[in-house]
């Protein structure tokens, strides 16, 4: 068939000209006579790309020297414990704001390591606003997730924690706005979303934050192992490090994380606007102020027709839309790499099998 | 420049067909409308591969069914700790035969969780004989490493360890040569050298050793978060394991695991064979017993023609043959997708050049 709009939430959609680039050099990386996956990690060409993918990323996300980049593995679950294993420090106490599933799951995993505070708690509808957050000042740092992907709830501000680090899980909404990491200890993201491919971690954390893990912490759990070897202690996931540089030349090409934004509003109000404009066919149930630009969920009126709905838009090359099997409906996720024209595609065929079936 | 004979030690060389198929899928994954690396990890046609591979693996090593197969991230190192900590269970010591680099390194991990002690040691000259090895009794287990990469030296037997469950590293020599599982309590391998692309690590661990980590196990250390979801807890290396199950298909067409026991045999013998017959041209440092069939070490007696040896060996497509900045010399890997030409090859280069500098 020919190329569908995915929708999926993760792993997800790619540009295409990026698949393009790495179909065109999969046999030969740049006159390697090596495909770029069978390159050593120590050669001189991988070092450079290793390198530049790092560069780039400080300069599209603006990334200061204070701050290390990290290139690791293991995804989000793996984060969900470096977190507090970095960061406890001599404390035993964090606060942490759940605000959906992926918030909900990394305060169990730190549970095994301190006193876990829920600073605000909220079943899926709304980012709770800072007037509601009740950080423990005890807290060796305050954490939350920035973008919560099965119910579509998004932050619309950066939390004041009173010079408490403050970390945040940008998994699903790295790089579709700006944002200035002096306000926060450290940001992390898995690649699979927004970015590139499974397999690649990315944390940008301050340096001084860094060194802290107790001596009981496995040693690719440490942030330090990463920050002291530049991401190289043992074998990085090399193909999934040169897919992220294609994206992020990519990126640039298109005009940088501006530009990246101003698509993600574009996207997303076509959905909401289809949504809206439904008279009640459609509807969600994130207040709007929290919308995801990202996860845009909703249900249909009539749930007998929700079926017929994915399968029809399946026809059109619209594919990935059910909901997550924890709340049911639609997910429409519209990351980085969605064009344009996919949500504009989606919206319209909202539009028709409204009309069709209203 | 066309497609040269890459000798890394890893990340290493690849099946030609294996790059050409993935290649030829890559903006399509058959008929889907997506890459591969855009799929997601729960959908129908990704659970298909990623069930393929486990069942391939399986069928190629001989893993039975009281053995769980598990496919994670995080490389060697991570292997480093998670044996430690998923074997210790009430117990606090573990034997370790320390007999090169790889060995070494997990032993010193393992240091962080117990008292370590170390069986047999060698400086990278041969494999400790079983009358060598001195196990403590206390040990939950006993670890090695079968094929050590940096000095080329292989075990050419079985530990016995008296009841006491045997864990080995065979990262560099797995699907080389057929071995009996149920001699062992866990067999772990990192994908990038005899089988597959960076950013995966397998195990196949005896069920009734699964489950005993303690509570303060991070979540993804745990074999068992991976045994209970089908190494699906969280979004797993896709990719890379779609690159796994490629290559599973192209061992099953070339004929399994014995056809690539006797092509490694075939390849390792040239170049072995090269050097006992160059009149101390070169000359190798590992007994002949214990010389590795996958990492070929040996140095020329001349060491300032070392530098000339690289440089026109690059020349005739054969790369990445300068041994670990550790010990010099050269190092030539000959994985399984290494073809035997590729040896040939470089036997006869290195026959021609030591004619013409001997």
């Amino acid at each position: 068939m020919s190329r569908c709009y995915n929708f999926a939430p993760g792993p997800s959609t790619l540009p295409l000209p990026v698949l393009e680039q790495a179909r065109d050099e999969l046999l030969d990386f740049r006159g390697t006579g090596c495909s770029v996956m069978e390159l050593s990690h120590r050669s001189r060409e991988f070092t450079e790309v290793h390198n530049e993918t790092q560069a780039l990323l400080r300069e599209l996300l603006g990334i200061p020297a204070e701050y290390d980049l990290l290139l690791m593995q293991g995804g989000g679950h793996m984060q969900f414990s470096m977190v507090p294993l970095n960061l406890l420090g001599k404390g035993n106490v964090a606060s942490y704001i759940v605000n959906g599933t992926w918030s909900r799951k990394a305060a169990a995993e730190a549970a095994r390591f301190c006193t876990v505070h829920v600073a605000a708690e909220n079943p899926g509808v709304a980012a709770p606003s800072q007037d509601e957050l009740r950080i423990d000042p005890r807290s060796s740092y305050v954490y939350y997730c920035d973008n919560e992907t099965v119910h579509g709830v998004e932050f619309g501000y950066v939390p004041e924690t009173g010079g408490i680090p403050l970390v945040a899980d940008m998994s699903s909404n790295i790089l579709s706005r700006p944002f200035d990491i002096r306000r926060f200890g450290a940001v992390w993201f898995g690649a699979q979303k927004n970015f590139g491919i499974a397999g690649l971690a990315i944390a940008a954390v301050r340096h001084d934050l860094i060194g802290n893990a107790p001596d009981s912490c496995p040693v690719m759990l440490n942030w330090k192992s990463y920050s002291d070897k530049n991401s190289m202690l043992n074998t990085p996931p090399t193909f999934a490090i040169y897919i992220a540089n294609l994206v992020c030349h990519w990126i640039k090409r298109e005009g940088g994380v501006k530009e990246l934004e101003r698509r993600a509003s574009v996207r997303s109000k076509l959905l909401y606007d289809a949504i809206d404009g439904s008279d009640g066919f459609y509807f969600g149930r994130v207040e709007k102020e929290s919308r995801s630009r990202m996860n845009v969920t909703f249900w249909l009126k009539e749930d007998a027709l929700s079926g017929l709905f994915i399968e029809e838009a399946a026809k059109e090359g619209l594919r990935n839309i059910k909901g997550h099997r924890s709340i049911g409906g639609m997910r429409a996720s519209v990351y980085n790499a969605m064009p344009v024209e996919g949500a504009r595609e989606l919206a319209r065929f909202m539009n028709d099998f409204a009309r069709r079936h209203g």
